[in-house]
């Protein structure tokens, strides 16, 4: 309990990684507050997040590391890193271009829960951009 | 791969939970867009939220299904349910009243990583009310 309270109270960053050696990172837009992403990154990439400026995931699918817009050019530039009471989660505050998600949305989070319906989504958000001529493979 | 585009594009709900029978999901405060904290729902919880309109999570730590604000008060209205392209992680538009986060701040998320430190973490946020008076156990 004590050990719990000190990671609320702290002032020192000390993440907490799963099992998996992960933590998640919500990506949330500096300037309009919308949430574009959630990755996950294990300490190299929280590394590599800090020195370059520049959001670093790593892929749980490809099992690498994943600059975010390597091969899209859309980069998370990012401004403010923030962690949660429990230090298992992170915030990062990103500057970013247009179209965040690789299916051509602004955001991963383009479709809804209908009203009254456990069962149906909708969608929320245009494409921002067509993402077969920005990802060749 | 057909199946990972169908996720993207369908338009049926259907929630990814991990290994654990968990899915993340992100309470963002409807109004203001600011990331409040992130919970853990298994199936039941997912359900239960739908269904009451408030939001249910699963304690990890407890080990049992958790209505947010059971004891403090400071419970959720879910306004809307987003979820991401390949529907593993969900992000909850929520109406709230102060104090999100048991320590007493409107946020889990009051500490940032001070520029140029890997290290430190500062303080941004003050405390919106005194936690031992709301919870008394």
């Amino acid at each position: 309990m004590a050990a719990k309270q000190n990671i609320e109270e702290s002032s020192e960053f000390s993440p907490r990684f799963n099992d998996n050696g992960l933590i998640p990172a919500i990506a949330q837009d500096a300037k309009t507050g919308q949430i574009l992403m959630v990755g996950y990154m294990n300490k190299e990439a929280l590394d590599l997040t800090i020195k370059t400026g520049y959001a670093t995931y790593f892929s749980r699918s490809r099992k690498r590391l994943w600059k975010k817009g390597e091969e899209s050019g859309h980069v998370q530039k990012v401004e403010q890193i923030l962690v949660d009471c429990d230090q298992d989660c992170l915030v990062l505050k990103v500057a970013v271009d247009a179209g965040q998600c690789h299916t051509g949305h602004q955001s991963c989070f383009y479709r809804a829960l209908k009203k009254d319906s456990g069962k149906e989504l909708e969608f929320i958000a245009e494409k921002t951009y067509e993402p077969k001529e920005t990802y060749k493979k």
